[in-house]
């Protein structure tokens, strides 16, 4: 059987020759991307492969252009193993580094609604013959502290010997009136609970003690299901060809993320499983999670199938982390595109939005967006499209060793690259685009209408220009193009922008800007009255406000100072939700309470897209 | 590989060789008990090899007696698959006929509960993008006839589909609170429901039109959990073992279950499954119904795991009838031997009940009665163990074709025998043991204390005995033996009671007479005084009132035409709970108000046991 071996981890798999090349990275652990669906159109699922047979016919070419070819590359889901190879790493297989986890934000009010009794039954005997569960329901009763129980199928099974192993005495944990638990007297155990933040690209869980709120540990994974498609629609596309597909959506998801309940147990040094579990996602990854099909909400009008919040046992969707079997909450939605994920990220920051006029901004896979301002919310959603996660862009990639994250000028006039672990530059992710354009705006090498100026014009326009800038120009595959890092630099086979990447980042900077000024304009707002912009999200967290700023991704005439980042809003609200009945309260009012504003077939959201997509809009 | 057939239904199946010949037989269809758990103890397996090879070893004798198997009869469990063989049918494979499903009952009070409505939603546009639960549940509460409503988890799947092809029309059929169905506009379906009776040896299912409360169909089979066993002690144990073993006993009993319903589905000609289904069975069927351990109640003090009603989704049991996915109630019980079976037939006798001092006696597999009077209503259970249903009887077996059924004495002086379905005498069933036993004491070959006379003896006892009679007393393996059916009549090898039999007779008569006096002295009545005696299954059903009261079975002193057979009682209240919310919590109300007798420990049981093990005890 053929071997491929990776470089520089070192990883190998053997695999029957005529095996697709896609899933042998995948047996090998590695996540990789197919925005396309595996159709060769893409080329998000490209390899560098180092040695070894691997022909290039003219699907390869089709999909990555030549020059690609030349270096090696092939697209992985149009390849089949014919032989020995050896390939580059394809990103780090666990997502490790580069999900974000980190967040900012408020602890809980109220309490958890967590309770433990420790509870002593009168034996039974010929005279008390009393089954063991109003045996314990009557002893619960008794304590006057709550009303009526039930007991859960798992839990009466349990009870018998759980009462006989331990002479009638037993320790009961519930949240509000349900039972969660039954546990031998004493046992610590029981008081821990998992916070998941569901994305369409990456998921991450937060393994939290109910009791003190503290976070024991984290894992984070990319999202399994984006090996059918890089964002909601065409994912929702693959799981409407029948009940099969979308029982594999949830499954990929389910199974994911009860995985990242095991590693953070692990980490942890857990013995028992959560015993709650609260899911903030965007509206369509709530669906799969629940295995409910998202297919109303990929057309006009964009219906979700349900949006208030909905409590179901691990059970009932497949949940395979280790007993006992949670109580799962998923957070609710406000709309098919504004979900329980930005929710969660308003309710971690609510104290924030009750200071003044605030702009929530998360840019994911889409751009979702919420105005507060005068104890109202105005909330929308953005078709802002994965290019700031790495997608739609020739050489973009995720925030992994390799990707150039920061470009600056220096003073000397050199162009500046900074790569994710220092590792040889492969590709560009969002933060560096972002970056790049910023700069080439600076330098005045693109225009207003975000054309890339050839290297005559930049020396007519410009004759001050660095002559390191203008040596980067070149003509590319995707038309003028720019070495952020030129092929030998950063031990890289290059890196460049292209007049075609320029244009997908005005399209998805042009509709999170638009949405902004709809919300903006509807609450008579103008940006320097905003008394802060949080940015969530990885993107949000790591990109500088500086270039956010003179690209035109946040509106002109806001003060940089007031930019700030949240880190993981929808993992810190997740938590506050698994540590709070009342929070969970908050979430449900809030999702009444937002506004929310729909932006397809607005004419001044059409307006001003077509004006944002512009750069050097004035902002007043 | 070697072939079984079998004569005379010219079934066959093939086994590799070495195949044990019990499993051979199931593989067949065919239900073969084994009351010791398949340890070649009880003989309850045994076949009869009418040719090929069939070695003979010492297990075998030890386990049937050298006569038997010089008749070619085999203990299944103990015996391998040698070579092609020709077999006697062991009983009928599909239990069809021995299964009572008849019964006897009042129409339910109240309405079902259910309710069906066709509700309109206004289409979803962009200014309305309200999600489908939300629109559904608004429709409903508009109506103003209920109260709030949430969808689970399977019909909030199926509702974006059926409304986007239904232009928003559907019709919601619920049962209180709670939405069973989602249907196409019009469908007239989603009225059906499935009424079961679990019992340790059979299993009934009637299929009911919800609304009208019409029997549809009705379907019946042999409970598989016997092939561990005839009793739920020896049942327990088997399960008891660890959980593999619990759960096989669910899964045994769902499937037949299942297939019942698909059965009784397709004789109807039904389309849908139904939306609800309620189980009565004894207090340990119900716990392997749930997959709750019932291993407390074989131990005193006989505690169960639960004794209130429980309500469940099938999915949650395992249930794999047809979709939809039904709402199941398992009727309340009264303690681990009085369960939800007695409740459901005294549900069904409600009216009877209130009607003066009644004893209500099902004799299945245990003996369980209870008695009304003045407003209050005594119940108890006594281990009369499974003799009336052929078990521990040497030639004792159910009522299949070959059972003699019913045993009397000609004006001639001439002992005849009828066996069910005409076909070749081959066994005793419960019926055929109590006429026999009354036959016999009348003519008085039976003396007081249980002892069958010798010819001698009984020549010396009564000179004008009629011949017929002692030419049938000889020495067999159980002691002295009387043939009931000679060698070579009814085309059989002979059918003899013997001395061991009636020994087992009187401890089940035994028992069950002194639980019923326990619960007269109790209420200070005397079975003159009793105004009915209701007789409910399979065994009471199909007895001679005059051998019960000649065999001291039912107390003497009841007016014979009191005595009145009552059917499958357990099926007709599962009925009425099936189709009455207002029956449902009278079966509730039923079970706490039942007042259980426990009669281990009590000396007054074990004395009146002691003299009900007797016959001719006077009544009064």
């Amino acid at each position: 059987m053929p071997t491929i071996s990776f470089i520089p981890s070192g990883k190998s798999v053997s695999v029957p020759a005529g095996t697709g090349l896609l899933e042998a990275l995948r047996s090998a652990g590695f996540q990789i991307p197919t925005a396309c669906g595996s159709k060769g159109l893409c080329g998000k699922c490209r390899v560098r492969v180092l040695s070894g047979e691997a022909p290039a016919d003219s699907r390869q070419s089709a999909c990555l252009g030549q020059s690609c070819i030349d270096q090696g590359w092939r697209a992985a889901c149009v390849a089949t193993v014919a032989g020995d190879m050896v390939i580059e790493d394809p990103g780090r297989a666990d997502g490790k580094g580069v999900v974000l986890t980190d967040f900012v934000g408020r602890e809980p009010r109220g309490d958890s609604g967590l309770w433990t009794m420790d509870v002593t039954l009168p034996e039974p005997s010929t005279g008390d013959q009393t089954d063991d569960a109003s045996r314990l329901t009557a002893a619960l009763a008794h304590s006057e502290t709550h009303g009526t129980f039930s007991l859960s199928l798992r839990l009466l099974r349990s009870l018998p010997g759980l009462l006989r192993e331990n002479r009638f005495q037993c320790r009961v944990v519930g949240l509000g009136d349900d039972i969660l638990a039954l546990e031998r007297p004493g046992m610590v155990g029981g008081g821990i609970g998992l916070a998941l933040d569901i994305g369409t690209t990456t998921l991450a869980a937060a393994l939290c003690d109910l009791r003190t709120g503290a976070v024991l540990s984290v894992a984070s994974g990319i999202n399994p299901q984006s090996r059918h498609g890089d964002d909601v629609v065409t994912r929702t596309d693959y799981a409407s060809l029948g009940e099969k597909e979308l029982a594999e959506m949830q499954t990929l998801a389910i199974d994911a993320l009860s995985g990242l309940c095991r590693q953070a147990m692990n980490a942890a040094g857990a013995k028992e499983g959560p015993l709650l579990v609260t899911a903030a996602g965007n509206t369509t990854m709530s669906h799969f999670f629940l295995g409910i099909p998202p297919d109303a909400m990929a057309v006009s009008p964009f219906i979700p199938a349900f949006r208030d919040e909905y409590i179901v046992s691990g059970r009932e969707i497949g949940w395979s982390g280790p007993p006992p079997d949670p109580l799962v909450y998923v957070l609710p939605a406000v709309s098919a595109y504004v979900g329980g994920d930005i929710i969660a990220g308003l309710l971690a920051h609510d104290k924030t939005l009750a200071g003044g006029a605030v702009l929530f901004l998360d840019v994911g896979t889409n751009g979702e967006m919420a105005l507060a301002v005068d104890g109202k919310i105005l909330a929308c959603a953005t078709a802002a499209g994965p290019a700031f996660e790495g997608a739609r862009i020739a050489q973009g990639m995720r925030a992994e060793p390799g990707a150039i994250a920061r470009i600056s000028l220096s003073h000397g006039g050199r162009l500046e690259a900074e790569v994710v672990d220092g590792a040889p530059a492969r590709g560009l992710c969002g933060t560096g685009l972002l970056d790049a354009v910023a700069v080439l705006l600076g330098a005045g090498l693109i225009d207003q209408t975000g054309r890339l100026l050839d290297p005559d014009e930049a020396r007519d326009a410009d004759p001050a220009l660095p002559a390191d800038l203008l040596v980067r120009i070149h003509e590319g595959d995707g038309g003028t193009a720019l070495w952020l890092v030129r092929p030998g630099e950063h031990k890289s086979a290059g890196v460049a922008l292209s007049q075609r990447d320029i244009r997908e980042f005005q399209l998805a900077k042009g509709a999170i800007a638009a949405g902004a000024r709809v919300l903006l304009e509807l609450a008579g707002i103008k940006p320097s009255g905003l008394e802060a912009v949080l940015l969530a999200g990885g993107f949000g967290n790591y990109l500088d406000p500086r270039s956010a700023l003179a690209a035109g991704l946040i509106p002109p005439g806001v003060e940089p100072g007031r930019i700030r980042s949240v880190g993981n809003a929808a993992l810190a609200g997740s938590r506050l939700c698994l540590l709070s009945r009342d929070e969970r309260e908050s979430a449900e009012s809030l999702a009444r309470w937002v506004e929310y504003i729909e932006l397809s077939g607005r004419a001044d959201f059409q307006a001003a897209f077509a004006e944002e997509m512009l750069f050097g809009r004035d902002g007043e």
